[in-house]
């Protein structure tokens, strides 16, 4: 272990507070005045978390989306944002992206930072929210019998991205503009035993939510929705890419969800692996790893 | 209005939202459950906010001071901190002033986001208080005929900057290590008619609570608390320099302050200019602006 992943199990080592889950589980969990507060902050750096060049209206939308999407995971209702941001080159297309992104999702601007650097620009954001349903979703709960579940195709933002990175303007929304999930992580919070958006790739994700559960995933290879414009070569690379955005989520033998979703695999007890493919485990790179 | 002030100004138009104030005010308020919210979010970049080579311990004690000393001017009680970071060359150093400030302030950190990035190093730090005292202290609450007060002296900052400009390892303890005025906020919350901290300097900072209070405020320059050590051809520029993070608060006529304070000033109806010092409007630079 080394680099960002020592620095943040440091982090966590700070972390003693018993409200303080965010650092290993994307969210912070608050209890204040009788109502449970859902706290995220995420970072987008130019050149690492978007392309040099691209519409800044674009990184705008996908720094609110992203954010949104780990409340989406928690149930959570959005009450607002803070901006931390570098002027840049392009900053009324930041400005008009942002408009078009809060007001899409009807979330308030509540405040912020605005700095002047002499190099890369870097954004940060932080989205808080209120739980709608107790306790709140987490990746821990999943429990052998349980189904798996994900709300869309994973692999669009995938081809977004290699359209976008050729040039083309058509077929980069998913990549762009991706939307989260929050009616649906509102409705499922009763549902779910175990859930989270898929933001680094689907077999990670999945394993990571295995881990936090103690419990093995069989994923059913045939079962995972792709887009219909993915050729069948591709399909490896959908369910390890990221960026889609997607929630996945465990059910209780028997439950429904109350979305569109499709049933992709199976919680198993605890096996030799994690996560398991068809009945092996998948080899080589499962997501985008923060090494 | 060009720059930095252009696009905060087009921020301010996003956010409709009745609660918020942050982009105008350094913090946000937010009613939830009964309780009121105070959050704050401010970035530090290197070379700009902090010396290049600067010991990276100083620098997370004064991210996590700053942040604290917004929520200090507000009176809250701080609830916990998320941490955006730029992974660098001393992440280790980052670490440990993390943890001896969150520490000293007895402050959670609860969660936040690492990144890498090509380029300069930015943090970014969102800070969350409970409020103590409603209404909340704001710049806007300042009446003619109230005193002016400042909760220690001005200058200390200047003078540690210099010494670590020049390669000094003394006296550099005021600009490297700032300590919030939480207990004195939180005191004062009460009885002020107006607060906020002094980030900027004195006389900009000044002049911003009387047009935020539609007056005039007349300061004493022989009143203006300053370090022991200053030259007094540096008076001048100890009350144009920032970084010092006392509180600037105004009193109802016959109000003593509850905690040590200096009275510095008094507030008039507003005239032909919004800060006076001795009889004249100051000339020249009143502080740190963001153009």
């Amino acid at each position: 272990m080394s680099g960002e992943a020592a620095f943040v199990a440091a982090l966590q080592a700070l972390s003693l507070h018993p409200a303080a889950r965010g650092l290993a589980d994307d969210c912070a969990v608050l209890e204040l005045g009788g109502k449970t507060l859902i706290l995220t902050h995420d970072m987008m750096v130019e050149g690492v978390h978007w392309l040099v060049g691209q519409d800044l209206a674009d990184v705008a939308w996908k720094l609110v989306a992203t954010n949104l999407s780990d409340l989406a995971s928690k149930g959570a209702e959005p009450l607002g944002v803070l901006l931390g941001y570098t002027l840049g080159t392009d900053d009324t297309r930041f400005i008009e992206g942002l408009a078009e992104a809060l007001n899409h999702f009807n979330v308030p601007l509540l405040g912020g930072d605005t700095v002047r650097s002499p190099g890369t620009q870097t954004l940060g954001l932080t989205a808080l929210g209120c739980a709608t349903h107790r306790p709140i979703p987490s990746r821990s709960g999943a429990r052998p019998g349980d189904t798996v579940w994900i709300t869309g195709p994973v692999g669009a933002a995938m081809l977004g991205f290699e359209a976008l990175s050729a040039g083309a303007t058509a077929h980069t929304q998913a990549y762009c503009r991706p939307v989260p999930r929050l009616v649906e992580g509102r409705a499922l919070a009763p549902l779910v035993t175990a859930m989270m958006d898929i933001s680094d790739g689907l077999l990670l994700d999945t394993r990571r939510l295995a881990e936090a559960s103690a419990a093995t995933i069989a994923l059913d290879p045939n079962a995972i929705p792709l887009p219909p414009s993915l050729p069948p070569s591709r399909a490896r690379d959908a369910i390890t890419w990221g960026d889609d955005y997607e929630l996945l989520f465990t059910l209780p033998p028997g439950t429904q969800p109350v979305c569109p979703a499709s049933q992709i695999g199976t919680v198993l007890i605890r096996g030799d692996h994690p996560l398991l493919l068809g009945n092996a485990p998948p080899e080589g790179r499962l997501g985008y790893e923060h090494s």
